[in-house]
């Protein structure tokens, strides 16, 4: 009720600020059996990790998980799985400025309307601290995607303010592109249109530079997702993908496929034509396909086997080090300017994040298909 | 798990098909003593009704609502409320072409690939016909909100094909802006701008001729909620809303406030600079507001009192009467020409239903705002 | 939230009054593909219906269900499944006397000081009305526990007032001897031991004939249920088969196993005994089982293949002919006389009504094993 | 899904194990502004605490929380709240005798054989380690009972084997009488009879010498609870609390108020007479009560405003240092001895953890309450 947990057979429970003893998410439903290590938390939660890049925030917090339980000899049990990543960067100093003023762009006016209170240190649980924990909620959930489908789900950006990228085919990309440039260097920004990261690192500099920050879309694409999954109504799998890239900070919008470019379409030109294909499906479906993806891999709520395609909008970084007017909590004005390692563009660090929140809702969606659908012998269409 | 329940405090279960007994709905948490009738939600169900307007399906739906309990002597006992809407116009008519053939852009398909069985009439569980029930718990939704918090919500057409319309001030759209043009006649389309709604019209007879359809954009704004409600992480209000509109047939996309224009701006141009209020705020908050509402009233996934603002894009109806070529569910390749009597573009018909889902959730984390934030003394009887 | 619903994977949630349009159940979760009815439902519901026999109530409700949806072709597809009992029996009558006074033992008063309102025609939502729909998703419940697994769910009624039946293996009860006598005749009041059965039938005649009534003890037995099923924290499958059966008006206490009873024993009295078995369990298990069944089937909140006792204890009916003290809803004294035709026992006409509430419980947890450790093929030690 | 999570607006999740990291509750849906410290957990964790006195296992727990995130400056912040509880006395030692052979009565069969994989140091999950945690989330729910309602949630034991304690009235009883005996020393079993007392002690040492254990029966009264908490139907409070206590391991049975003695009785013995109060009841009601409390303080599931008393039993101890047959993991007859220190009597430890489950329930209806039933003017800013 109170919104700490997301998902149904694949669910995350996560408590946190970003100061106190840390961010800790409770896994529930994981399947037993799964090779599981704090190292492979690890890898997304560097990716995650301020001070990765000089175009992010230099703040140092190593992000080290811990398992406290729900895994034995280096397998899921099958029963709930608790990581906890401590905070570590704590350093003393004075809140003064945020305690009595009301950030721009940040939730400390909505929290006091909410709650009459307010931790005001570092955005308390509304800091993008709480990420930490998705993100290694979503690496269990990729190992699960991986092992019982063979899905795969990448994270890239594709705009930062007006820079945009070209990319052909979104199912083609590899985590490879995305983390690396084509001579080996690490791909700041995450774009894997090399000219296209270029241009946003250095728009990125630019508003570091003047004391601003920058906005952009990320994108994330699944394949290996099978035909069938996602419920008709309420829960239609691009509703709870929706809900889940919203729920993230700073997200103000999320497309699918062809997205809002829908609207100015007619039908005709909308639909995807379906097609006999030359093998089953990657979810070992009929052998059909369609013929292009504007429907971004579901239709009526349900995946068709095709990539999952969803963006999402990125606010600029609310928090500025120049100088912002606002008023004090008491409602006179006033002028606020951000101490602290802020990032200029939240798209980098994002990117880990957004697959998370997808890994997770597929993972769930698996297992409801599962419960309900699944018979103790697949049936022949399903057989893999 | 399933998904044919929404919400959680304010909680609907849909089931129904397009053919078949009816649709019904149960609506669970709603508060005692709200007065209702069978009336009150004929009005939101006449808006989404076939055969209202010259652009719209033809068919033949008189969508009379049955509350069968939770109604006593003209108030909400504050128990399970249910509602049921029979299914009338179930032409005995030949579904051989839909049963043996995917139609492009719909569920047929996918619901295959789930179920292994599927009720092709009419499209069955996917149809759009369940919408009919949200309006109506949507319409027990709007009279909670407006009598507890003095709270509207409105949803229009902002786009149809590439005809958009210019709304200066979106929390200023009146019903009757929507329902009526200036001259007092019917506002087909429901785009409260009259030029826009004029080439919208026109835009929608030249695809229906064409045997086409259109897609387009609703937007849906609610004014008068109070500063506080949403939670701070899974369930912020901006991703329960955007999963109620991306829940919706045809819905490809979301956003809030400025929305994916976000992606363009710096942090300097997006932040919405606090203000002292003139009065408290409509939730009785600190006298303090935005400047602007770029944020569209939620900032960290909570409400400040500020107006919300969302838009929908709409995809251009799948069904057409041209023939398209597809498959066989043997994965043949065929060509499919919808028969029976569709929409040319779904936008008129979907704002009320938008409307729906957008009180649901206010009316939703309203009440759960009570449950945890709310003080009161203890429980005494209350007066009729 | 307000307690509608039941169950996560298989999960109902129901609506309606003793008064008004009728009773309804969604059922959402229900797997694809079973071969489903109004005959598969009528079965049980004939053995909870009013008028049954002499020792039940006389009022005349054939309690006709109609499958609104999720049905097509005589099979489920997977889509949320809606029954509608329609209310037939609603001789208008006087209501004052009830609604102006506070029945002893019954619901009123505590609905007044939730609701502030109540419908007070036949107690309303209160009324055991409601379980009628309980009956109908039982009986889907029950056919996919057959289908799918073999299981069976039987109740019967153990004890009437001071008479006990003696039982003597409760897993070998069928549903023939709950139902009929070994002459051939109706078993009035579902007790499987005909000296106790008989004796039963005098203690309600005696009490109705004194315009009184009387409690009793049912027990439900539920065999073929695999080992594995329930999860081992809150949702044991004890606590949510406890719930179930808490869940019904007027039982007062649940046990399973030795119950009770475990309190006056030492461990190694207590402890059941592990030994090889000579077939696989029912589950299909590895050869393992247990020498006695104290344990009622369940450890650790998981089951182990032996069969599920449970006993709930059933309180006299509340509503008496007979004059009672009792207060006005102002406070004041006055007397209170039932009229209306009530159960002088509910223990007959609460043996379907039990079984499926076990049997949802079961189909629940079953769907949900599926979800988290269900494989494609079963583990091997698991293969049916 | 997986079970893990309880309650609704007040919500719990937990993880941990007997080994491994340790054990940690997730609370969601406190009210922001209670003030709460490690402290006030502490002196429940004390009364579940291993090693508290002579007759319970003499193993070294500390059992020491730490509050990881929800409270800010000494009070909630109403955003989730985290408390880990590290595991400390992890003796290594040889566990290759649990781990090859099924312990009876406990649940490592049934953990095989639902998850094909389980952790068998010291139970794992299984173990009742996992209660204090809940113990720790029942300190805030006390927290909150008492702040918001006055309530008082008091639990102790009143049967030993075959030693009965008698207690007049239950709900005068104090923590006092069940902490000390009348000459100030500590209540080791926690009966308020203090003669009772001193034979179930005698009771405990006599099994405990025989290398046995012994069950019994423990009473929870909770007062100044209003009327009109609980729900109608499926959620009803006796049913919420009966899962509550029948999700403790070794849990066999639940009763409410008169229990299973209402099956002796006639309708007319059972109903509990409404009658004028002297003065409004704890929540404000009308100045009513019942005369008795057969009912336990909940009619038609939603509570009265009379004392709730409820009662578990509790099997003896598994663990049992006497040699007990069993069989290997793979169906092979051995024999085994449970070494490590276990409890001859759980009773005396069961009654904060009772207490904790019980407090749970009635903060989550509570909550419940306020969302659907309680009226308050709009949210305005709390003052600290």
């Amino acid at each position: 009720m109170a919104g700490n947990s997301f998902g149904q057979a694949f669910r995350i429970t996560t408590a946190g600020e970003s100061h106190g003893g840390g961010n800790v998410v409770i896994i529930d439903g994981v399947p037993p059996g799964i090779p599981l290590s704090e190292a492979d938390l690890q890898v997304d939660l560097d990716r995650r990790r301020p001070g990765q890049s000089p175009i992010v925030t230099q703040r140092d917090e190593p992000d080290v998980p811990e398992i406290l339980s729900g895994v034995f000899e280096g397998r899921t049990t099958g029963t709930s799985l608790a990581i906890l990543i401590r905070n570590r960067d704590q350093r003393s100093r004075d809140y003064s400025d945020i305690k009595d003023k009301y950030r721009p762009g940040h939730a400390d006016f909505s929290f006091d309307a909410k709650y009459g209170i307010r931790d005001y240190r570092g955005g308390g649980r509304s800091s993008a601290r709480e990420t930490a924990v998705r993100v290694a909620a979503g690496a269990v959930a990729k190992k699960l995607l991986q092992r019982e489908l063979g899905s795969r789900v990448v994270g890239y950006v594709v705009q930062v303010g007006s820079v945009r990228a070209r990319i052909e085919a979104p199912e083609q990309i590899t985590l490879e592109q995305v983390e690396r440039l084509p001579d080996g260097s690490p791909n700041w920004v995450r774009c894997p249109d090399p000219d296209a990261a270029r241009q946003m690192v250095q728009a990125i500099e630019e508003v570091r530079k003047a004391g601003d920050s920058i906005g952009g879309v990320v994108e994330v694409a699944a394949t290996g997702v099978p035909a069938g999954l996602g419920e008709p109504v309420f829960d239609k799998i691009k509703a709870d993908l929706g809900k889940a890239l919203l729920s993230l900070p700073a997200v103000m919008g999320v497309e699918y496929g062809i997205g809002f470019g829908c609207a100015l379409l007619r039908g005709s030109e909308c639909n995807d034509i379906f097609v006999p294909a030359d093998r089953p499906g990657p979810g070992g479906g009929p052998a059909i396909t369609t013929q292009t993806n504007r429907h971004g891999g579901m239709l009526g709520g349900i995946t068709t086997g095709m990539p999952i395609i969803l963006r999402a909008a990125v606010k600029p970084t609310s928090s500025l080090p120049i100088e912002q007017p606002t008023v004090t909590t008491d409602g006179q004005p006033t002028t606020i300017k951000t101490r602290g390692r802020h990032d200029p563009c939240l798209l980098p660090r994002i990117v880990p994040v957004a697959e998370a929140m997808v890994a997770i809702v597929l993972a769930d969606h698996w297992l409801r298909w599962k419960a309900q659908c699944g018979t103790m012998s697949l049936p022949k269409r399903r057989e893999g």
